[in-house]
C-alpha cells in the first residue's frame, strides 16, 4: 500500500509537470558515499534499500535498476505489481539504453543535483535523438510527493567544528593560499566545491551530518579575495564563526549557492567528475566555466608529516580496541554472541578511545556463509551466531580525530579445517607480497594488484573485488584518486599516499576470508636506494598493527621471506601496542605473535 | 656543403609553394617501422641517421628534434651552422609546441601521406590559433629537392609471393569473407588499409620491399563484393595474379588509391591511429568516412592454431642456429671476432635453417659497454672485439615462412665477476617469474610487468624499456596490440597472443644484460583451471628453445620454484632440440642443461 501511495503522489507531481518519466538516482547533490536520510529517495520510492539502484517512473509503470550484489534482495523488496527489476551488469550504462528505446517523443523529467555534467549531457543527445525532451526541474519530484503525503524533509544539521593545524598539519589559511595559487596557476577566479570531504579539508572543519563520514553538508566557493561557505549557520557556535572569518571565510545560507554565483560574472572552476549538472548551470548563466578536476583531490592524498603521524596514532588506538575485542571474543563467544552484538561490543571496545568520532564505515561482521558476501551487513534477519565451527570475517573502522583506520581480520574460533588454513594462508600470501612490495616511481595500483592474486591465480582462485582502497585523513574511508586493481588510475603511488592492502577469498555458502591493512606509501630512504639512478623507490609501512589469525596460518606454505616479514611484523606490534595493554592482554597477545 | 645543397635545393621548393616552415617526420605513408631507404627523407635532409627524429626547415634555419637515446648522435651528424638540435623529452608535442611559438603568421607545409589524422587536426588547430595556414601539399618537397640535385627517387619493387593456409591457418577467401562480416556489423561499405602488415596478412601475400619486414608496399580497399589491392603490378607474377584473382582480388596501380576511392561515393572505414590524413582527405571528398579501429590488429594478433604451431616450429630452427652459433663463438672468440662479424655468423647459421626470409630485425650485437646502449647497432667505428673480459648482448631473430623469432642472450666466454653473475640472476629471476606466471582474464600485460622486475626493484635496479612487445607471424616483430610494460594497453593477454619476455640491466660504460624469450599466451587446461569459477586462466608457453648462459647463474640466488622451472624449461629444449643437432653439439647442450 505504501509504495502505491508514494508512487501515485509522484505521478500526480510528473502530471503537474507534464513529465512522462522521472529519474530516481541513488546519489545526493555532493556526490556522497552515504546519503543521509532526508535524501535517501530511491528507496522511499521503491522499498529497496540496497546501497546501488536507480528507478525509473513511468504513469503506469515503474522499473528499478540494480547490479548482482542485490537481484536477490530486490526481488524480495520491490512489489512485482508496481515495480520490475532491471539487471545491471555493471559494464553498460542500462538506464540510459531503457531511455533510447522507451522514451521516444517524452518528456524526461530529471532533478539536476542529482545528474552529473557528463550524464546531463549523454541524457540530453539520447532524448533529442528520440524527438523527445530532457526537463530539467528546479524541484526534485520525489521530495515534493513526500511532503504532499504529509511527510517532512529534515536536512541533518548536527554541529560543525574545527580541526587544526595540530591534527592537519595545514592551517585553513595556509590550504586558502595554496588553492589560491591553484587558481591563478589555472587562470580562473573562483572554484566552487560540492564534494563534502574536499569542503572539510580544505576549511579545516568537520561535522556529523553524514553516517560514517564526518562531514558539513555545504557548497564552498573560493576567489582569490574570498571564500564562501554555504551552510546552514545553526550548526556553527560562535567560536567557529569568528575563527573562520580571521582566515577570511564568511557564512552563506545553503539554499543561496545558486544566486551568489550567479552575481559573480568570472571565470569559475569545476570538477566535472563530481560537480552536478545543477552547479554547471547555475554558473554558467552569467559566468564563464573552466571544467578541470580539483586540484584537492590529489593534493588531499599526499598525507603532510603531521597526517601521517596522526594515522599511526590512530591505527595504534584502534589496535588496542581490536586486540580487545579478539581476546574478549574468545573468552565469551561461549554464552552467546553474534554477528550484530559482536560488532557492537567492538564499537564500544573503539568507543573507549580517546578522541574517536564514530566508526568510518558500516561494520561488516559476517560468521560462516554471511563471510563470503563481499558487502555483508547483518540484519536482524540474516544474524548469525558466532560459534567455533567455522571462520568469522570482521571488516570495521574508526574515525579518529587523528586520523581514519579500516581493518579486517578472520578468525577462527575453535578447529580450522585444513583447506580453510591452506585458503586463509593463500591470501595471506598474497597481502605480505604487497606489503612488502618495493617499487618505482611512477608505478600505480594497476601495476601492483598482482602481487596480492598471484598466490591465489596459481591455484585458480581469485577475488571479485580491487586490492585496495584510498583512505582519508579523519574524512572519507574510501578517497581518491589513488587504487589497488586491475582497473586503470593512472595515478602513481607515491609518499603520503594511504591504501588498504585486503586480498581476500569468498566460498560461496561456506565462508569468506579477507585480510585487511592500511599502508602509507613511503620513500626508502637507505643510501643505496637514494643513490640509485633508478630512483626515487617507494614501499609501504603498515599502519594496521593487528596479528594475523595464528591458528589459520599454515606455516608449511610460507617462503623465508614471508617469515621474517611477519617476523618484523610482529616485532612492530609488541613494540607499539603491547606498552597500551592491559597485563592478561600483554599475555594473549604475546602468544599470539609467538608463531615460528 | 650536401647538407647546404640540400637544404638549399628544399627551400627553393618552398618558396615555389609559398611555404615558410616544411615539417619533415621520419615517418613513411605507411607508417612503417622500417622506412624504405627512398623514403627516408628526414636523413636525407639532415645528416642524422639516427632511428627517432624529425625536422622543420624554415626559409634561414633548420632544426632536428630528437630523443635522449640520440642526443650525442644527432650532435655529432649535424652540422650546426644549418641546425640546430632540439631535445625531446618523449613526454610533450615539442615540434608542435615549437610551431605554436614560431610559426605566427606563417605558412606550414606537410606532406599530408606523413602526418595521422589527429596529427593533423592538432597543426591544423595551432595554425589557425597563431593565425598562420597548413598547407597540404600535394607534392613531398624533400623529394623534389632529390629530383632537384638530380637524384632519383626508385621505389622498392621485390617481388612478392603468396603464402598459404597451410602456414597461415586461413585462406584469403575466408579472411575476406570475416573482414566482410565486420564491415557489415560496422555498417560500412569499405575499408581502406595502408599498414603494410595488416595488408599482408588479410591478402595472404609477403613480400621483400621492406628491410626485416616481410611486406609488400600498397593499399588495399575491401568491399562487401570487392577487394583491390593498389600495388606495383610488377612485383607480381602472373600465377600469383591469378591466384589474388580466384579470390576476387583485383590489382590496381599504387599510385591510383586516390582517384579510384573518390568514385566510391559510400561509406569507408578508415583506422584513425595509423591511417594518414592523405587517405582521409581522399576519401572523404565524396565518401562518408567510420573513423574506427581496424578489426585486422586485434584478430592478427590472435594466433590460430597453424600459426601456434608455425611459431614453435621457426624457434626450433631458430634455437639450433642459435646454439650452433654459440658453440662456435665458444670456440673462435680466441681467433678474433668483433661484434659485426658475430652477428653475420649466427645470420650465416640462421640461413642454414629452411625457410628463412631473412632476418627480422638489425641484430644488436654489444660486447662490454656497447651492450648497455640498449637500441645499439654496431657500426665500423663502434664495432668492439668479442673477448673472454666482460658480458656479450646478443639480440636477434629470423623470418622464417613458419613465424617470426626474437631471442636475446648474454654470454661470458671468460670468468664472469660476482657482481655480473648477481646482476645476471636478477634479471633471470624476473624472466622466470613473468615467465611462470597464471593469470585470470582480463589481465592486461601492464597487470604482469611488475613480476619481471620485482627482483631489480628490490635492489634498487631497474631497466628503462618495456618488459614485452607482441610478434607477428611471419610478419613484424613488433606487433601491438598487445604489450607488456607500464604503459596502459587496456589489451588483456589472451589464448593465441605472443609476447616477449624480455628483462635487462645496463650498467652505463660496462656492460648491459637482456634475457629474452618469446612466449604464446596459452589457456590453462587443466581439470581445476576448467573448473574455477574464476577461469579462464592463461599462462605462457616458452616458444624460444635455447639455455640460458650457465656459467652466469648464481644458483644460490634461485628459489625452489625458479629451479624447477629452469628444469622443466631445458628438459623441454633437451627433448626439442637436441635431436636436431650434431653430436659435438648435442654434447655441449648436454653440459650447458647440466646445471644443479
Amino acid at each position: 500500500m505504501t509504495i502505491q501511495k508514494r508512487l501515485s503522489a509522484l505521478r500526480n507531481e510528473m502530471q503537474r509537470h507534464k513529465i512522462d518519466i522521472y529519474l530516481v538516482p541513488s546519489i545526493d547533490a555532493h556526490n556522497s558515499e552515504y546519503v543521509p536520510e532526508c535524501w535517501q529517495r530511491r528507496p522511499w520510492i521503491s522499498n529497496f534499500d540496497g546501497s546501488a539502484g536507480e528507478v525509473i517512473v513511468t504513469l503506469d509503470h515503474a522499473y528499478l535498476w540494480t547490479d548482482g550484489r542485490y537481484f536477490l534482495q530486490a526481488e524480495q523488496q520491490l512489489d512485482s505489481k508496481y515495480y520490475t527489476m532491471m539487471k545491471q551488469s555493471g559494464f553498460a550504462p542500462e538506464t540510459e539504453q531503457w531511455i533510447q528505446e522507451n522514451a521516444r517523443g517524452k518528456r524526461l523529467g530529471i532533478d539536476p543535483r542529482l545528474v552529473g555534467i557528463g550524464r546531463a549531457k549523454v541524457l540530453q543527445n539520447i532524448m533529442s535523438l528520440v524527438g523527445g525532451e530532457l526537463v530539467v526541474l528546479e524541484d526534485n519530484l520525489v521530495d515534493n510527493a513526500k511532503v504532499e503525503l504529509g511527510e517532512e524533509i529534515r536536512l541533518p544539521c548536527a554541529k560543525a567544528f574545527a580541526v587544526h593545524e595540530a591534527t592537519t598539519g595545514e592551517s585553513l589559511a595556509a590550504r586558502l593560499t595554496w588553492l589560491r595559487g591553484e587558481l591563478q596557476n589555472n587562470a580562473a577566479d573562483y572554484i566552487a566545491l560540492n564534494v563534502l570531504d574536499e569542503i572539510a579539508w580544505l576549511y579545516n572543519i568537520r561535522g556529523s551530518d553524514v553516517e560514517y563520514n564526518p562531514f558539513v553538508i555545504s557548497y564552498a566557493l573560493i576567489g582569490l579575495n574570498q571564500a564562501i561557505w554555504f551552510v546552514d549557520s545553526s550548526k556553527l557556535s560562535a567560536e567557529l564563526i569568528a575563527e573562520l572569518a580571521t582566515a577570511g571565510v564568511t557564512i552563506q545560507p545553503y539554499e543561496s549557492f545558486a544566486t551568489y554565483v550567479q552575481q559573480l560574472h568570472a571565470k569559475v572552476w569545476l570538477d566535472e567528475r563530481s560537480a552536478s549538472f545543477w552547479m554547471l548551470q547555475s554558473i554558467s548563466l552569467s559566468n564563464e566555466v573552466l571544467l578541470q578536476r580539483s586540484p584537492i583531490v590529489y593534493r588531499k592524498a599526499l598525507k603532510n608529516k603531521i597526517e601521517a603521524e596522526g594515522a599511526r596514532i590512530a591505527h595504534i588506538k584502534d589496535a588496542v580496541a581490536m586486540i580487545s575485542f579478539i581476546y574478549w571474543l574468545e573468552l565469551n563467544w561461549q554464552s552467546g554472541v553474534d554477528e550484530i552484538s559482536a560488532a557492537d561490543k567492538l564499537e564500544e571496545f573503539r568507543n573507549a578511545q580517546a578522541n574517536l568520532h564514530g566508526l568510518s564505515f558500516s561494520t561488516i561482521s559476517g560468521y560462516a556463509s554471511n563471510g563470503a558476501i563481499i558487502h555483508y551487513r547483518a540484519t536482524p534477519d540474516s544474524n548469525k551466531v558466532i560459534r567455533n565451527d567455522n571462520l568469522y570475517l570482521l571488516d570495521s573502522g574508526g574515525q579518529y580525530l587523528e586520523g581514519t583506520t579500516d581493518i579486517t581480520r578472520t578468525f577462527h574460533l575453535g578447529v580450522p579445517s585444513a583447506q580453510q588454513r591452506h585458503h586463509y594462508t593463500l591470501v595471506l600470501k598474497g597481502h605480505l607480497a604487497l606489503s612488502r612490495a618495493v617499487f618505482s616511481h611512477g608505478t600505480c595500483g594497476e601495476h601492483l594488484d598482482v602481487l596480492a592474486r598471484a598466490p591465489l591465480w596459481n591455484e585458480y582462485l581469485n577475488y571479485r573485488h580491487g586490492t585496495g582502497h584510498g583512505v582519508g585523513s579523519f574524512l572519507g574511508v574510501h578517497e581518491g584518486p589513488q587504487k589497488i586493481s586491475q582497473a586503470s588510475s593512472l595515478v602513481p603511488l607515491v609518499s603520503g599516499m594511504i591504501v588498504s592492502n585486503e586480498p581476500g577469498l569468498y566460498i560461496d555458502g561456506e565462508y569468506g576470508i579477507r585480510i585487511e591493512n592500511l599502508c602509507l606509501v613511503t620513500e626508502v630512504d637507505d643510501a643505496e636506494a637514494k643513490q640509485s639512478p633508478y630512483g626515487p623507490f617507494y614501499t609501504f609501512e603498515d599502519l594496521t598493527l593487528v596479528p594475523y589469525c595464528k591458528k589459520l596460518i599454515d606455516i608449511s606454505m610460507l617462503s623465508s621471506e614471508d617469515k621474517m616479514q611477519i617476523n618484523s611484523y610482529y616485532t612492530k606490534i609488541k613494540t607499539k601496542i603491547a606498552p597500551n595493554l592491559k597485563p592478561e592482554l600483554q599475555a594473549w597477545l604475546a602468544d599470539q605473535l609467538d608463531l615460528f
